[in-house]
C-alpha cells in the first residue's frame, strides 16, 4: 500500500511537471486601487477612454456582478489572495480597518495565498505594486509564495509629511509630500517613491517578467498603487484625459494593460494566459474630483452599498474564455479556486474557503456556482445577497466617511438585477425571500469562526 | 452670365442625379422612447444585454455627450426632424409640454424635415413608429416628406381606458387598457394597437422596406413606441431579461437593431448606410422599475439635468464612420445638416437652423463643430453648456414630476467632463467662465424669434 501511494505520488509529480512545461496556463491579476464601477469606458464612463480594456471586454468576459469581499483595501486584498473572508483570516477590524505604517501585523503565515498554492504546481510567481497585507518581513509577498516583489507595500497616501496642508497635498500632489517606500523584495530601494512614474515602472517590471519567464507557467499579481489618492501620472498621460487628473491615471493604467497584452501576443503566450482585471473596492467619493465614480451604483468605498463592493471586472483569455457579458455573481474570493482548478493545483482541505471555481463560467457555462455574497464591514455582516436579492442589516453613510453605522430596525430588501441602483425597497412584498436569506445567514454564522484580528497590532516604540 | 448659371445648375443637377443612383448613402434613424443613458450594455447597464448595439458601438462610434433638444417627447421629436430648436418651430409649451389625443396642432407645414429635404435628392422615405408631431392629416409623416408611414402616432400610454386602475395598467399592462390607434399612412388600421407585437412589426416593416428599396437611396425613421410605459414585449422576449420587463423590451429592441443590420449586410448595403441609434429623452424615473436608468448621470425625463437630455447614442457605418468613442458634443439637431451634407442635399437658407454638420467627426476628425447646448424647458432656458462647463439658471425636481420650477438665485456651474454626475458646484472659482456663458446666452437670446406654440391648440367639441 505504501508502495502504491508512493508510485502514485511520483507519477502525479511527474505528470504535473511535464504538464506544467507544456500547457499550464499563465495567470495575471491586474488589481487597481479605489477604481469605481463606472470608471471604465465599457462600464459607462463618458469621458475616460479605455480602448484596451474595452477591446478586452469584447474579446473576453465583462463581469457586471463581480464583488470584492470588503469595502476597503487591506481586507479586500487579503480575500483576493487567500480565497477566504477577512473575518476568517484575521484581516479585519472595526477600529483600524486597514494596515498603517505603524502596524505590526499582517497576513498570518499560516494562510495560503494563490502564489503559495501555484508554486506547488511549478509556477514562477511575481508580485508588483501595492501589497498592504503587512510591510514587515514576515508578511511581505516573498514570505507568501512570491519569488519576488517590486512595489509600494501599503497605500500611496501614507507617510504624508507633516509640513504640507492635506488639501493641497491631494489637490496638487507631489511625490515628496508622501514619504512612502518603494521596495524590491524585502529592501527599500527608493524613498519617497517617485510616484509620477510608478504605473510606468510597474508595467515595465511586468513586461520584463513575462519576457524572462515565458518558458514556464507564471503568475503575476500586478496591484497598481493608483487611482488611490494622491493621483500621479507620467508625462505622457498628464493632462491628456478629458476627465482630468483622475482620467489621466486610468488612461495610463489602460495603456499599461495594453502593453501587457501586446507582450503576451509578441511572445506567443496570449492563447495560454488568463488576465483578470478588477479593482479592490469602490471609489473614494469624499475626494470629489480626485475620487472615481460608481456609475449607476449607489455608494462608494467604505460602504456595503453596491458602489462600495461591486467592481469593474474583465476576464480575458483568447480561446479559453468564452466572450460575452456575464451578469452572474462572481467574486475576487473565487480566483484562488478558479486558478487552482485551471492549473490542476491541489487546494489543501484543512480550512474553510469562501471561493468557488468559476472555470466552467469562463469556458462558457451559463450559470455560476456562486449565488451569494456576504457583505462584511469589519466584523459586522452589513448585508447579504442571495440570487437577485440583497437584504440589509446595517447601513452607513453612502459616502463612506465619516463613519456612522446604524443597525436597521426596518428591513431593506432590493432586487439588484431589476434595480441595480438600490432605489426601491421591496421588503414589504417579499417576506418569503427575507426568510430564505435569514436562514442562509443563520447557516453561515453557525459555521463561522472568527480569526484573531491582525490589524490592531502596533509597533511598540 | 445667365447662361453660365443655367449650365452650372444643369450640371449640378445631373451630377447630383447620377451620384444619387450610384452612391448616395442610406440613412436609418432608430429612435427609442424614454430610454435612459444607462440602459445599454455598452453604456454600463449591469443586467440589460444588448450584444448587437455593443458590437455596433465597437464597429462605429459611441457618442457619450450626445443630446436631445428637449427633455420630453414632442419637442424632442420636432428637433430631430427639423434641426431647429422647438422654441423656433412652435413645438413647445409651458402648460401642455407634449401633444395629446385632443390636440389640434402639430409640426407646421412650413417646416422642413429631414425627409422633405432628402426627397429633393431623390430619396425614398419611410416613417415607422411613434410620430407625436401631430396625428391629424396636416401633420402626419406623409404631410412632412415621408412617402409612407406605419405606426402609433403618439405616446403608447395615451387613450387609456377609464375602467382600469392606473397603477395596475402600468404594472401589468394589457393592450386593451390603452386604446391607441395603429396607422398606415393616414388611416387607422388597428385600435387598440396590439402593442405586444409592436416592436416586432415595426422591425418587419423596416426590413421589408430595405429589401424593396435597395436600388435607390432611402431614409428610414424608425421611432420605437417603447420603452415608454406601458411596457410590452413579444413572447420571444417576455421574461427573458435579467432586468425584468423593462429589460425584455430593450433586448427586443436590440434584436430589432440586429435584424436591420443583418438585412443591410444581406442586401450588400452595409457599406453605404449610416445608422444612428439614440433616444428621445431620459428615463421616466417616477415609474420606478418600469422606467429606465440614466446610469451615472443625474436626473431623468422632464429635467434639464444631464440624465434628462443626454442620450445613449451609437452611430454606425462601416467604412464611413471611423470607429471610436466620441466624447465631443453632438445633438439630434445635427442630424439634418449632417445627412444633407453626406447626401449633397441643399439646405434652404431661408431660416435659422440650430444643427451642425457632424460629417467630419463621423469621418474621424477629432473635433466637433458643436461646442454648445441650450437646455430649454418649455420657453425657459434652464441651462447652457459651453465646452466642458454647464451653467444653470433654473432647476426642477430631479425626478421630473411633479413639476416644480425654481429660478436660481445662486449660480450653479459644473465641469461635465470631470464631473459627469454634476456633484460639484464650482461656480465660485470660475467667474470668467460664467461671464463667457452669459455672453453666449445674450447673443443667443438676441437672435431668437419664438414661434407660436402649436401644443396648446385643442380640438373643439
Amino acid at each position: 500500500m505504501k508502495w502504491i501511494l508512493c508510485t502514485s505520488f511520483l507519477f502525479i509529480t511527474f505528470f504535473n511537471f511535464s504538464y506544467a512545461q507544456t500547457s499550464k496556463p499563465n495567470f495575471i491579476i491586474i488589481f487597481t486601487d479605489d477604481q469605481g464601477y463606472g470608471d471604465l469606458g465599457i462600464f459607462g464612463h463618458p469621458t475616460i477612454k479605455t480602448p484596451n480594456l474595452d477591446q478586452m471586454a469584447m474579446e473576453g468576459q465583462k463581469w457586471t456582478n463581480f464583488y470584492v469581499a470588503a469595502n476597503v483595501c487591506t481586507p479586500s486584498r487579503s480575500a483576493i489572495m487567500t480565497g477566504r473572508l477577512p473575518v476568517r483570516t484575521g484581516m479585519y477590524s472595526n477600529s483600524r480597518r486597514v494596515l498603517f505604517p505603524d502596524s505590526d501585523g499582517g497576513l498570518p503565515s499560516s494562510e495560503n495565498t494563490i502564489a503559495t498554492l501555484l508554486k506547488t504546481s511549478g509556477y514562477a510567481t511575481k508580485a508588483i505594486g501595492k501589497w498592504h497585507l503587512g510591510h514587515l518581513p514576515p508578511y511581505l509577498p516573498t514570505s507568501h509564495g512570491f519569488d519576488s516583489y517590486f512595489g509600494i507595500p501599503y497605500s500611496n497616501d501614507m507617510d504624508r509629511v507633516n509640513d504640507v496642508d492635506a488639501k493641497e497635498a491631494f489637490a496638487s500632489p507631489q511625490p515628496q509630500y508622501f514619504n512612502v517606500p518603494l521596495m524590491r523584495d524585502t529592501e527599500i530601494v527608493e524613498r519617497p517613491a517617485d510616484q509620477t512614474t510608478i504605473t510606468k515602472r510597474y508595467t515595465e517590471e511586468a513586461v520584463k517578467y513575462i519576457q524572462e519567464n515565458k518558458d514556464q507557467p507564471f503568475f503575476i499579481y500586478l496591484a497598481h498603487s493608483l487611482p488611490h489618492v494622491p493621483l500621479f501620472a507620467s508625462n505622457a498621460f498628464l493632462g491628456k484625459s478629458d476627465r482630468g487628473l483622475y482620467g489621466d491615471v486610468i488612461e495610463e493604467i489602460d495603456w499599461s494593460v495594453g502593453e501587457i497584452v501586446n507582450t503576451l501576443k509578441k511572445e506567443g503566450l496570449d492563447n495560454n494566459t488568463y488576465i483578470v482585471f478588477t479593482s479592490d473596492n469602490g471609489p473614494w467619493l469624499v475626494y470629489n474630483e480626485q475620487g472615481g465614480s460608481s456609475g449607476g451604483l449607489f455608494g462608494g468605498k467604505g460602504t456595503s452599498y453596491e458602489g462600495g463592493v461591486r467592481v469593474p471586472t474583465v476576464i480575458w483569455g483568447p480561446g479559453n474564455v468564452k466572450p460575452g457579458v456575464v451578469s452572474k455573481i462572481g467574486s475576487t474570493l473565487d480566483l484562488l479556486p478558479t486558478f487552482c482548478s485551471l492549473s490542476n493545483t491541489k487546494v489543501p482541505n484543512d480550512r474553510v474557503y469562501d471561493g468557488f471555481d468559476l472555470s466552467p463560467v469562463l469556458a462558457g457555462e451559463d450559470k455560476s456556482p456562486r449565488n451569494e455574497m456576504f457583505y462584511y464591514h469589519g466584523d459586522r455582516l452589513f448585508a447579504v445577497r442571495k440570487g437577485d436579492y440583497k437584504l440589509y442589516f446595517y447601513q452607513n453613510n453612502p459616502l463612506g466617511y465619516p463613519e456612522k453605522i446604524e443597525k436597521l430596525d426596518t428591513l431593506q430588501l432590493f432586487h439588484l438585477s431589476h434595480d441595480p441602483s438600490e432605489r426601491f425597497n421591496i421588503a414589504s412584498e417579499n417576506s418569503q425571500i427575507i426568510e430564505e436569506i435569514q436562514a442562509l445567514v443563520n447557516g453561515h454564522q453557525s459555521n463561522m469562526t472568527f480569526g484573531t484580528t491582525q490589524l490592531e497590532k502596533r509597533i511598540e516604540n
